[in-house]
């Protein structure tokens, strides 16, 4: 079944205006009364939490549920969960001794609100957090056990040292060093790529995914996270602070590693619209209800345009 | 059943030395091949697990599995999962930011040794590791699915902001002011108390506890929890460097809320005596294949006699 990728530009905000509200409430939930936590712990986890996050990698778990016909609510905790490991990841890729990034979305990262000490326990909070709500059977609802243990496996995966803190690792160890294309790439899927790999096969497996379904979404993912990357990369050359809500022009004054300083402005849009397009083509197979994945990848190459 | 404290000194010396064998052959194995990480932070991850550590949380598990008669093999999981827990716990606290140490075990702090920011990753490695083990499901041996998810759950409200971190961000904020000793018992209960008692109550499940089971080990947990942090609060004041294998005399000089400086240091022997007892106590139900928790118990006074 060929399905043409849909144009509809307000059918998208209103998809993901939708599922922000439905994701900030269950994290405002799930994070629980600040009465069971030392206070400014709570706040601190909380600040960065709700400091304005575009919420897309609990989404795209969402919508991943969804193009296979699982039922949204089905899906919150390991929507949860990846907002939260991404905002613990914000926190401690800002703090002095990492990139030492004193804005964050627009507002003082966490460790110049808090302290460095404060930010690092909300950091070790949030990720340590992420893996007790998966672990929290009353929160899933008809998903039989072997199935979230599943779940929790592929996001401890993209999330340790062979996916996410590994790309940071990476990082940290190119910086000031020109390194190949290949390895700016294996950085990346790394990095960027292997949290929001795991969020989208996590939202289909909670969702009841065929393995081919998986293996379909698997292909999304992975160029989906992909071309993510490179988008923020040109926004940190073209973007300012009040689009990005972050220092831009750093990559470049840091002498880092992107793509538009590797293979230029061009050709990092050329290879963003390449990767979007091979993202609709793995899950051309799937019906109307993968639209909303579809509308996603497009927003991609819509930011950067 | 009335069983008297076994007083086999050797015999637990067997037994402490065959677990950390068990303990350390398993965190090797399951820390899995250096290929697969970036080598530096493999290494940083590596140096801190194997710095000499006494390995008594996941001993702790052991013994607790045992005592319900569980198979020792079965609780391997959280055997590994508590000790990577405790040492990220251990490079985090160390950091300049927070208890800026610079000797751990008698070799520099992991800081000191791979730089601050590997340090932090590391220690966030650690932990994002131990839960991807713990829900690998080809590591669990007949356990059901359901029960290993009560394990994840336990051992992450142990880990996280209502227990460890939390404790850690009370230590932190207590830090200079003079508190009471019902507030430092808050902060050690959270502090080092919640993850001993996780291991425990998570090596209980797994090895197939009864409710009343469960609830005497929890009881024994609790106390045998706060009696470590009396015997290391005391082993500060009296040990040598050679002896505890970190910077001693180094929370009198910080000012810290220790039971020696709160309460003096024979009452602090004291209390910690009548702790140890209440927990040979808790477990006086159980049969033999509880020794093992006995002598551990016993072995907390005897470090600081």
């Amino acid at each position: 079944m060929k399905i043409k990728t849909p144009k509809t530009d307000s059918t998208l905000k209103i998809y993901l205006e939708e599922k922000r509200t439905l994701v900030e409430k269950n994290l405002l939930r799930l994070l629980g009364p600040s009465g069971e936590y030392p206070l400014t712990l709570y706040q601190s986890m909380h600040y960065s939490l709700f400091a304005g996050g575009k919420r897309i990698r609990p989404i795209l778990a969402i919508a991943a549920s969804e193009a296979v016909g699982g039922m949204t609510e089905a899906v919150i905790p390991v929507a949860i969960a990846v907002e939260m490991i991404h905002t613990y990841s914000l926190i401690h890729d800002d703090l002095p001794a990492m990139d030492n990034d004193d804005i964050r979305r627009g507002k003082p990262a966490n460790h110049r609100a808090f302290g460095e000490a404060t930010a690092i326990l909300a950091g070790d909070a949030l990720l340590t957090t992420a893996f007790t709500l998966l672990a929290d059977q009353s929160l899933w609802d008809n998903i039989p056990s072997d199935r979230v243990l599943q779940i929790i496996h592929e996001v401890g995966l993209g999330a340790g040292p062979c996916g996410m803190v590994g790309g940071q690792q990476l990082d940290l160890e190119s910086e000031g060093k020109r390194i190949s294309i290949n390895a700016i790439e294996q950085m990346h899927i790394k990095k960027t790529g292997a949290l929001i790999r795991a969020s989208i096969r996590s939202g289909g497996i909670a969702g009841g995914a065929t393995e081919t379904q998986l293996l379909a979404l698997t292909d999304y993912s992975e160029r989906i996270g992909l071309a993510f990357q490179i988008a923020d990369d040109i926004l940190d050359v073209e973007g300012s602070v009040e689009e990005t809500g972050k220092s831009t022009g750093k990559d470049v004054s840091q002498n880092k590693n992107t793509y538009p300083a590797l293979i230029g402005l061009g050709e990092s849009k050329l290879l963003e619209k390449r990767l979007v397009n091979e993202a609709i083509e793995a899950i051309e197979e799937f019906d109307e209800k993968a639209d909303s994945l579809r509308r996603i990848a497009e927003y991609v190459v819509e930011r950067t345009r």
